[in-house]
């Protein structure tokens, strides 16, 4: 047995049976052994991002670690990106990068790079397979680390004399630690808290956003009065009818300032303390009040489901408490597009159980309050902030969740990043309903230049405006086989989009916004 | 003065004119200055690698530094792979990474990442400016380490506050260091090599690929015999009637051993000793005898041109060798479409002075012996073997050398990687006509594949190919703003090529190969 074979098995026998690959000479390997060996779904990206952006919304559907399959250095490089943001949503992935032959490295050929330097700032744990004996232990490791709480991104680098020589051996699946219970102490401080502070904020983040975390937040929140919401980004929300009707700390500096400034006591639940996007002249960082005292009651990785259920207890809160009823649900709105008559058409349209991979960013900054009231689905956002995570993410969301349709609300300008995506979904046949969002411009660019306090002249203009030439989108989508249409009224929209549910496969839909 | 004004004088003081840039948030000071301040040309990249490699290709034939606007850590990092082409290619570049502010930077927001371990992996300097008061002298020094030969990637890392704060001081240019001459030493040892030595061979690389250096080198070869070829992959090699007819170094490691066999010394002139693009499993990685004698005449970094002359006239040569006769131009060639049909039909319509970016790829290694009776033109290959580092560099060869053509023989698999980059060409109107060869596969890959020593079944193939959906290229370069047609005869893609030559802007042919 070579190495790759001993990786494929080892990664199979650890529960690891997608791989998002873009490979490449040194690779072939690796490629060989899953073509030899059943049971690894393999599906191709087009560009890296591609790649590790799918493992990433594998992750947060599937909650099990997807494998990639990068190619050198450069390979890796072009997947920094969606890594970036995977490790900011804490998805675990088994990130695998082939890379040159240990004896071929030295003589420095063209590919070779500093792969593990690269890999470093992306992951919670690089090593190098150095031998084939190695391989299937290293990847074990690999897969552990991957699924250790809150999830991780493993780098596995992977020289091509490692794959090809024999001596490679199956390494079993080591145990996942579970994920670790809450500090007592920190439930006891906070049950005082709750008890004898006055403006206390539940602030929700990672698997506190879960249904059944939800609910011990909800019985919380009943017995106390205090008040819940998540954070400005996050992996996964399960909204809908029946959770809980959170909205987010507002991204822009003033907005979130405004609406946290009530708050004395913070009570972080798999949260970090809200922090600004960016740094202005003259704005704070911190986005909640500096006399706010902060209280941890889970950190990101501990277990947060518990930890609220073991508080409410403490709290001698009822065992149920209901969901607040968000009202009827919307109808299709009609007329010229706007934020507010689409998000209501999505709510009033959207399956059930769909799946929203959010970039939409300034247009769908007020989507939450409106789509509330839709049945129960998954909203996933951009968590690290690098651009163009959506298309990939709805990749591997479907992937990750099969049966459930895969909502994306799709900037323009995002999209471009990593428009490859929408080849993916055509190759796989996958139930993605892109709404593209073409307003021809970096809309949040123009409104961060105003803050600048000047208005655009031609050259900055010509940095901030995709217009000239106009994008095609639906040419774009149909030359990556992806069916697609455009809309500029909510009827058209709402017709193409009940279209595009009622069949299987990708869409998509450019809004002339 | 702000930080951001100081940069973008102390740039324009320096020779900097030319901004590659997708900025983001925490540039939009240094986009005001870009505004405010006029003589730098800003072109706008729709993904890093784009910008960067613009960068890289206007370097080539500008050999002045170019700006690039990143953002952030994950902007960086999508910008990498170009970035190490560049860097293999010993372009120069000025590569500016906007990032939080300063006192921003703790809070661990979102878009925070190691952007200074991210740029070590692909620069030879890095620098992040921590005060406003510093960044104009930062710059200059970014601008004289990107100019110091043979070429470097200066990156600048930028916080937002550095832009924004006032105190900023113009810096004036810093002294660009000449080029180093050769070690006497060393021209007299090449010179002895080849008076007395068999079996010699001058592999010219880099500088050493210019006209100039070529005639140098052709004095040596007529007054000696001794033989000259290029380097497997190039940066720009001047080409044509009155240049050498060079043959680089074959990329298959088996022909490159066959061709270099024969070498007793192998002298080098600006190029590095060849070894393979991958080590492969039996083979060797050096690819000229192992009891070959290896005489560097000029390292990278030295003036090549100058101790050519010196060899020559250590040789005793006569002044002026005539340039081999390439023979006559060749005709079009007709019927189905095929390597060296295309070959021939590219050398019989090229207008003279073009700009070949060749990303072709396998089926492009053939290429050379079929144009040296082209006019005299410049062929720019993939030093880093980054893919997709041919549209990018098509977008700054064109800006880099105003009023040429420039032909871009484009693979369609690496295409895909930066497809971006059409839209620039569009916006720009630059005249590239990019000839794509479809061939709906990794080709490459699929050959590496069988080199195995295995014929892929259903799981491989999925990751070597690319139909399924197959990529209709003129609907996306359509729905990017470039104007295209597909052509399967040769007689077909002389007619658009012909059409597209005559007309400014872009065009891309996708040759059904």
């Amino acid at each position: 047995m070579n190495g790759a074979e001993s990786l494929v098995h080892t990664l199979l026998g650890s529960g690891v049976d997608v791989c998002f690959a873009n490979p490449g000479t040194s690779e072939m390997h690796f490629v060989a052994a899953l073509d030899r060996i059943p049971g690894m779904r393999c599906v191709l990206g087009l560009q890296e991002n591609v790649v590790t952006g799918a493992a990433d919304g594998y992750w947060r559907m599937a909650r099990r670690p997807a494998a990639t399959l990068l190619h050198c250095g450069p390979g890796l490089a072009n997947g920094l990106a969606g890594l970036h943001d995977a490790r900011r949503a804490r998805s675990g992935i088994v990130n695998i990068v082939g890379d040159q032959a240990t004896y071929h490295r030295p003589h420095d050929a063209p590919l070779t790079a500093d792969t593990e330097g690269w890999a470093r700032g992306a992951s919670a744990w690089v090593r190098t397979a150095t031998t084939s004996a190695e391989v299937g232990a290293d990847a074990a490791v690999a897969v552990q680390v991957a699924r250790t709480a809150p999830g991780q991104v493993a780098s596995l680098i992977l020289p091509s004399d490692s794959s090809w020589n024999e001596g490679g051996a199956v390494a079993p699946a080591l145990p996942v630690p579970a994920a670790p219970q809450a500090d007592p102490h920190a439930i006891e401080t906070v049950a005082r808290v709750l008890r004898e502070g006055k403006n206390v904020l539940l602030l929700l983040g990672g698997m506190a956003l879960m249904e059944g975390a939800q609910r011990q937040a909800q019985r919380i929140a009943a017995a106390t009065g205090a008040r819940m919401m998540c954070e400005g980004s996050n992996p996964r929300i399960q909204r809908g009818r029946g959770r809980l009707p959170l909205e987010r700390v507002p991204y822009v500096v003033e907005q979130a300032t405004a609406a946290l400034g009530w708050v004395q006591h913070l009570v972080l639940v798999n949260s970090k303390a809200p922090v600004g996007f960016f740094g202005y002249p003259g704005k704070p960082s911190i986005l909640y009040p500096p006399n706010a005292a902060v209280h941890v009651l889970t950190r990101v990785e501990q277990d947060a489901e518990s930890a609220l259920r073991a508080l409410a207890d403490a709290l001698g809160a009822p065992r149920e408490a209901p969901m607040p009823d968000p009202g009827p649900r919307p109808e299709p709105a009609r007329g010229p597009l706007s934020p507010e008559g689409l998000a209501r058409t999505i709510a009033a349209l959207m399956p059930e159980e769909a799946i929203v991979v959010d970039e939409a960013v300034t247009y769908g900054r007020g989507f939450f309050p409106h789509t509330h009231a839709a049945p129960p689905h998954d909203w996933l956002q951009n968590c690290g902030g690098a651009i163009g995570y959506g298309p990939p993410v709805a990749v591997g969301a479907a992937i990750g969740a099969p049966g459930r349709r895969v909502i994306a609300l799709q900037a323009d300008g995002s999209a471009m990043y990593t428009v490859q995506a929408l080849w993916t979904q055509a190759r796989e046949r996958l139930p993605v309903t892109t709404l593209l969002l073409s307003n021809r411009k970096y809309q949040i660019l123009l409104g961060e230049y105003r803050n600048v306090g000047a208005n655009p002249g031609r050259t900055a203009l010509d940095m901030l405006d995709l217009g000239n030439p106009d994008i095609g989108w639906v040419q774009i989508a149909n030359g990556m086989g992806v069916e697609a249409a455009q809309a500029s009224t909510l009827e058209a929209c709402a017709d193409l989009m009940a279209q595009s549910f009622a069949r299987n496969g990708p869409f998509l839909i450019e809004l002339l916004i």
